[in-house]
């Protein structure tokens, strides 16, 4: 299969450049009474780099695909969202934060309730999140090592909670340890291949074990555990770019997405201001600054225009801040659509933003989802917008005599 | 090779939706006096439409590149029409509306004229379609079986026929029994593989018995035949997007391939008003529709342009009554262009609305190949056109966590 990422890291060159990716999650949408929360935003900064600016409007894996957040920043960072599937154990244990290390294998966990016989809930009642913290630290305290391998459990929400195992030759190819409808009798993890053989076996003695320290619990008396998954080994930013790169980012799941490429994880505070503060304290020590805004995401989910609108307005307000730093570029894009009336990522096109001094400037006089359907820079796939960054920068070579 | 429909596939969910696919065949055009025949119509519906849908443009195969009506439907059926490349003799057979089963080959076959020797004229003079039917008749009164395989003849346009082959054990890779130029002695039929020698010794002895009988008609003296395949083998329509999918076509060759991917072929009459009625009587028996309108393809071949423009209008003046079934997606685009200049198919890309409660509404005031350039969905390839309607009636899981 071709590698786009592969094909262009032999045309990055050493030349210094600052690039600033800023990522409003989850930022386009679909009008409601005639205007997307962008258009209906006070957005006077946005508007006015709009018109320096090459717009266009991206595809994060393929047209009418619903990106995760996983496909959606791979894809941004240029890594082909199809090729890097990051698994589901990984990216719940990045999401609450835990760490990840090469020899750990991690899942992602359901309280449920069993008669012995059939898993009858899946998800145990959907316990309270204080409620199912509380069991997980029981576990914690019961449940140290089985075998050779330490088992750490972390709570989640509800129902859910993550599992890590940590020993020599675990392999991550184990089947579901879940019967996935309820009613039916439990169905155990299975390796597929000799590593993976001895994660089931931890898994499934494991899973005994839980029952037995919860049998005296009505409803939260067994676990399920799946999506077991390892570090996953991708090409590392920094050496693909040849640029030193730092995530600022509230939310663990985004730091650890940055960290699965090789990005160094800046600590930051709870606000945009936050990170724009962080972004200038740190300015002269990185190339490439990824800056993840997850609010205009969360207000999407909820349902919440007015919301999603003062995130965009907060965000608008800081953009003479970036601007003053110079950086020779800036891309201010989302990793998905998460449009109000849906509540949810969606499959719409996501507008980009690209600034610098290369633009072909002069089109678009705003930025939102309908300049950018028609800006210079047309409806590209989200993994070219690195190159694109790259080549504003003056980071490419030319391909050929 | 990556399969894009193999990957939708796998995040297909089982939602109801109704989904409606509107052919309009050849729909994409050129300016002639400065108007398209979709910018020339009165489209008062459609317009409507487009300021409430999602409009691009598709590419059915590559940019540049002309499709035949196999690989342009296909592309919209979310097949990628590189891949499943049909062979001409299924597509000539289904033009005519010829069963074809699983151990028939068939192949398309030219009446010609030669002296025993050389091929002197390829197609025995453009015999007019009523005297080359004749001689269709009379091969099939003398012919009827070469060792144990059964032959059966279908009359086509002027010198051309095409040839049923049915029995045990017969292969299509067959090379052409045709010199290609005139003047040239005859290159026989030769098979690439056991099942395909069998194929080629019947060809063979089929055309000399064919030479045996017309062997007193100074013209129509011989045969040449080509194309050979056997009924493909396609992913099912219904079971990749599970759907039970219907479709609404006048015309043999757009039925037939509806059937080669698996829908089923509902009755209908010979208008754009029949169809529709055939779609609302048929509504509550499929998920998916497919209705195909012919006559613009028909007339843009034909260099018609206010004909064209007139089909256009009368399906204009259906819309209401698609749109009063409630679809939870209408998409209405063409196969590929077929401009009225050119009298032709061709290569360039073809209008597309996609309408549903979810859409990028607002930027959009018309229908034509103008707005759609320039629309929320960007340029894409046909074969994304199933995924986006996938999406819209919410049938395809997010991608990834």
């Amino acid at each position: 299969m071709f590698d786009k990422q592969e094909f262009v890291s032999k045309l990055v060159t050493e030349e210094k450049a600052k690039i600033v990716l800023l990522v409003m999650d989850g930022l386009g949408d679909i009008p409601v009474n005639g205007k997307t929360p962008l258009q209906a935003a006070n957005t006077p900064n946005l508007d006015n780099l709009a018109k320096e600016s090459d717009l266009g409007q991206t595809i994060p894996v393929l047209p009418g695909i619903t990106p995760g957040s996983g496909p959606g920043h791979l894809s941004l960072f240029g890594y082909d969202p199809i090729k890097y599937q990051i698994g589901r154990g990984i990216l719940e244990a990045l999401g609450i934060g835990v760490e990840v290390g090469e020899k750990d294998v991690v899942a992602r966990a359901n309280f449920a309730t069993w008669d012995g016989k059939v898993v009858l809930d899946r998800r145990a009642g959907r316990p309270a999140t204080e409620e199912s913290a509380k069991v997980v630290q029981l576990l914690s305290e019961k449940i140290k090592k089985i075998e050779d391998v330490e088992i750490t459990f972390y709570p989640g929400k509800e129902h859910r909670f993550v599992v890590k195992f940590t020993g020599e030759g675990l392999g991550d190819k184990v089947t579901d340890a879940d019967p996935q409808k309820e009613g039916h009798p439990m169905v155990w993890a299975e390796g597929l291949d000799e590593p993976s053989k001895k994660t089931a076996r931890i898994v499934n003695e494991l899973i005994k074990k839980i029952a037995e320290v919860l049998k005296d619990n009505p409803k939260i008396n067994f676990a399920l555990i799946r999506g077991f998954s390892k570090y996953p080994d991708l090409p590392k930013f920094p050496q693909v770019y040849k640029m030193k790169a730092g995530a600022i980012a509230t939310y663990p799941m985004y730091r650890g997405l940055a960290k699965l490429v090789g990005m160094e994880i800046i600590e930051t505070g709870q606000t945009v201001a936050d990170e724009i503060k962080t972004l200038k304290e740190k300015w002269n020590d990185y190339d490439f600054f990824y800056v993840h805004v997850k609010k205009t995401d969360s207000y999407g989910e909820d349902g919440k225009f007015e919301e999603k609108v003062k995130v965009i307005e907060e965000v608008d307000a800081i953009i003479p801040e970036i601007v003053s730093l110079n950086p020779d570029v800036l891309v201010i894009t989302g990793d998905h659509s998460t449009p109000v009336p849906l509540k949810a990522h969606s499959w719409h096109p996501v507008p980009l933003l690209i600034w610098s001094k290369y633009t072909r400037r002069g089109l678009s006089q705003a930025f939102n989802e309908f300049e950018c359907a028609r800006g210079t820079l047309g409806t590209i796939h989200a993994s070219d917008v690195m190159t694109l960054a790259l080549a504003y920068a003056g980071k490419l070579e030319k391909f050929g005599a």
